[in-house]
């Protein structure tokens, strides 16, 4: 399961949102073997554009990483820094890419 | 240096497309230490809208990579089935992250 997450984050809130992120982002790949990777970008031009690549190992990991108290912690606190939310599925074209 | 690159292709040239990319990723990620990945995806809902995440070693790794024979024979080979191209400059949220 492969997707992109395209957030737009209140610009007086990006700070405490990046950091909230990360805190979850770091506990998720440590403590949940299913969380293949999250890897999260914000835009040099517009940095409250964020862009999250997130790689399941398969649906039931992702529905067992959204009942997480690490990922419970995050969505509670960024409701209110969350501008917008889009949530795109794909396919990946070389499923077993890697990053070095 | 972290980038997302933003294609849509013609329609009537996707596998072809398709197939000349990944022909590319993989000898890229191959042959060049520099290239750390190069993940692309397709949207499920718009097939010929394509995301690739490029992670670069460096400036000088990324210079290197457009010089190879890999890579111009993908750009010249794709010039008339890529309908538009944006090119992202990012920056990533936890710079270590991998693939597991």
């Amino acid at each position: 399961m492969v997707r992109l997450a395209k957030l737009v984050i209140d610009s007086t809130q990006l700070e405490n949102y990046k950091a909230l992120l990360k805190e979850e982002i770091e506990a998720s790949v440590r403590l949940e073997p299913g969380v293949i990777t999250l890897y999260a970008v914000s835009e040099k031009d517009k940095p409250t554009h964020i862009t999250i690549l997130e790689i399941y190992a398969s649906t039931d990991a992702y529905k067992a990483h959204v009942q997480t108290p690490h990922f419970i912690k995050y969505k509670n606190g960024s409701k209110e820094m969350v501008k917008s939310l889009e949530l795109v599925e794909t396919i990946p074209l070389v499923p077993g890419m890697k990053i070095k």
